[in-house]
């Protein structure tokens, strides 16, 4: 007899809680990703900031499956569903895949505003190539600058533009000053790298808009003593291979990185549900499609309502919660029992800044400064996947925190540059 | 007054020992390279195998050098060097840099004998990109394994090809069945990924050539013992996508590497000197060039004799002497003084085989077994560049030791596949 089988599609936080839901159901469980590792996200700026190395922060997607044998992980790009006849079509692979229950795990990449033209000159950060073209970007700039002997030329070479006040642009603004004064300013003969200059655009009136506004005030404050340029309320109008233009201002720079808005997966409208507009799909609240209990939409990729009339936040935590929430359902619905509605449960909200900085907001509580910093490197640590992981990035951070030098200044080439 | 300028191509061992050589003479020391990190090339197989991340082994080439302040190291690709002028062109550069002093060690790459058509099938391993296409091409062939249904296929794309029997090609191959074995099996599902097809082929009639005799036949037994198929006096007559030819032999197989043959850099040619048929300067004992002591020639691009009508061996401490040779002779040079030939102390050889096996041949010693393999731990370790480096290393390689798992099997993009 064969059992059902359930398709995970992504391997990412949800993808992944999904299937370790399922180790033990009577089930075969087929992981599907476009890339073989899981990343852990929350510290891909560290590896475009030079500070961690890709696979410091990414596990073999089957490797941390290994163990569970009803699960069989893919690598392949996923390019199609058809709900009628239950499959699922991945590229460069003729005969589609049969479910019996499809979780849809997909996420979301960086969104443009319509203007994807910006792109090939101011990188997101989803992926570990996002990550290495950063830190390509930003090394290649310093290098291009100790060749340069025009002061102007000089310095759009080394002014970095991020665009986004949310955590990603805070977080990666926050380490590049003291990166260029400490690690960079020795290394170079033709002009001073520690003076590089930092600009943190934010088109909204506050940075962390997610946190209390007292918090954002704070870390504005911080990120400027740090040596950062935030400019709030002000509009990216263009973006080009020479700069930014901040509202009608032009601003010379040949490193921006844009760290603002997202839009879902594809996979999400493929799936023929409704989508809001950032290509989320609404789900019910059990995180089926409308219609359709044999499909569910977790992560990013999916709208679901919260409290207050905001909607579970698009952060680590609330994927692994509905990854294994649709999990939970699947076995519930198989044991002939009925889906439960999901709940978040929220576990705070943590951003660093910098060196010994970072805010932590819980729902009965708020840390500051340097406690804050040791609590996010302490969680940071305990979840990142694979005992080898930790030891190794916690070796890179000592290394780090006490001699101000990074380890990974590594430009290797790759699709974005030399 | 300005101070002699010395222009060093290249930042391997052998461009590196000349900088470091330099550090407190009255000279003005510019280093280009490439790429911005010097590499340890004993240790590239390790990043192609998936033992060590690309930034264990290397390190910013400017961050070595940047406590030496009369040192400005500048990224760039050479391509002309005027000898009548004193100058050398850098790509994408337009005004070329003078030199008073030049000393090129720009190293060799892989040779395919002519065929160069073989080259996308069959990647060398010079570079850290070449060590990261190996890796990517290893992984995805079984990410494809996973996939296939027949049997036949399956069996093409889990053979894995490495041509040449000197220390690359013995180190490379050796490590293969294990972690085949060891980290795969566990994770893939549809197939045996333990049972991995290596052949090694050697046109010569031993392995390792450079290491007297005996210690071929027993580097031969070590590697059959780990299950790896030795194929002596075998010839390849045909690389393609989907295998080689050995003789009249048609071996499918997805995965090839290119351990054999040497040709320097076109450099060499570029300097308008005599070269032999492998690319490399002829150059006189001092390592200058003949006729025009300005110009030294080091490390792999440099055609040295040795003694008993041998040339001095392209390994790392040949480059290191070589530099730290022709910087001495800069430095006598500048002093009045005339310059010495250079004498090649030979240090011995080394290679590991798999784990816990090695050969070591100094000229009065020979060593073998597990005590070769911890000296040849405790060598590379030394040797690499960078506290971090080594202490990052050594957790990588007890991690692998204790649970014979690898820490970097990651795919990521780049030029040369997905």
């Amino acid at each position: 007899m064969t059992r059902p089988r359930v398709v995970i599609i992504g391997g990412g936080f949800g993808g992944l809680a999904a299937a370790k839901r399922l180790a033990r159901a009577e089930v075969d469980v087929v992981v599907i990703d476009r890339t073989n590792h899981h990343l852990f996200q929350p510290l891909l700026y560290q590896v475009a900031n030079t500070s961690l190395a890709p696979s410091d922060i990414s596990a073999p997607i089957r490797f941390v499956l290994r163990r569970q044998r009803n699960t069989t992980v893919l690598l392949g790009d996923v390019t199609a569903i058809d709900r009628a006849a239950r499959t699922v079509t991945v590229r460069d692979h003729a005969e589609p895949i049969g479910y019996d229950h499809l979780i849809v795990a997909a996420g979301a990449r960086h969104s443009y505003f319509g203007r994807d033209e910006w792109e090939p000159h101011a990188p997101g950060l989803k992926t570990l190539e996002d990550a290495l073209q950063m830190r390509r970007r930003l090394l290649t700039a310093f290098e291009a600058a100790e060749w340069e002997r025009d002061a102007g030329r000089q310095r759009a070479l080394t002014t970095i533009v991020v665009v986004g006040g949310g955590a990603t642009g805070v977080e990666l603004a926050g380490t590049i000053p003291e990166f260029a004064r400490a690690a960079l300013r020795p290394d170079f003969r033709t002009f001073d790298a520690g003076g590089a200059r930092v600009v943190l655009v934010e088109g909204g009136d506050r940075l962390l808009p997610a946190f209390p506004t007292e918090i954002s005030a704070r870390v504005r404050r911080d990120l400027e003593r740090l040596g950062v340029e935030v400019r709030l309320q002000t509009r990216v109008t263009e973006v080009t291979a020479d700069g930014v233009r901040l509202g009608d201002e032009w601003l010379a720079a040949r490193t921006v990185f844009w760290a603002a808005g997202n839009q879902a997966s594809p996979l999400g409208r493929a799936l023929g549900a409704e989508c809001d507009a950032q290509g989320r799909v609404v789900v019910r609240p059990d995180l089926s499609l409308p219609g359709d209990p044999s499909v569910s939409v977790v992560g990013d990729l999916a709208r679901v309502d919260w409290t207050d009339g905001r909607l579970v936040p698009g952060v680590c935590p609330a994927a692994v919660q509905m990854g294994a929430h649709a999990a939970a359902n699947v076995r519930a619905r198989l044991a002939g029992r009925s889906p439960a509605p999901f709940v978040y449960w929220n576990k705070g909200e943590l951003a660093t800044i910098g060196r010994n900085r970072a805010v932590a907001v819980f729902p009965f509580l708020r840390v500051t400064g340097r406690p804050a910093w040791f609590l996010w490197l302490f969680v940071h640590i305990l979840y990142l996947v694979g005992f080898r992981n930790r030891l190794s990035v916690l070796l890179q951070w000592g290394y780090a925190y006490l001699t101000f030098q990074r380890g990974v200044r590594l430009i290797t080439a790759g699709e974005g540059g030399r």
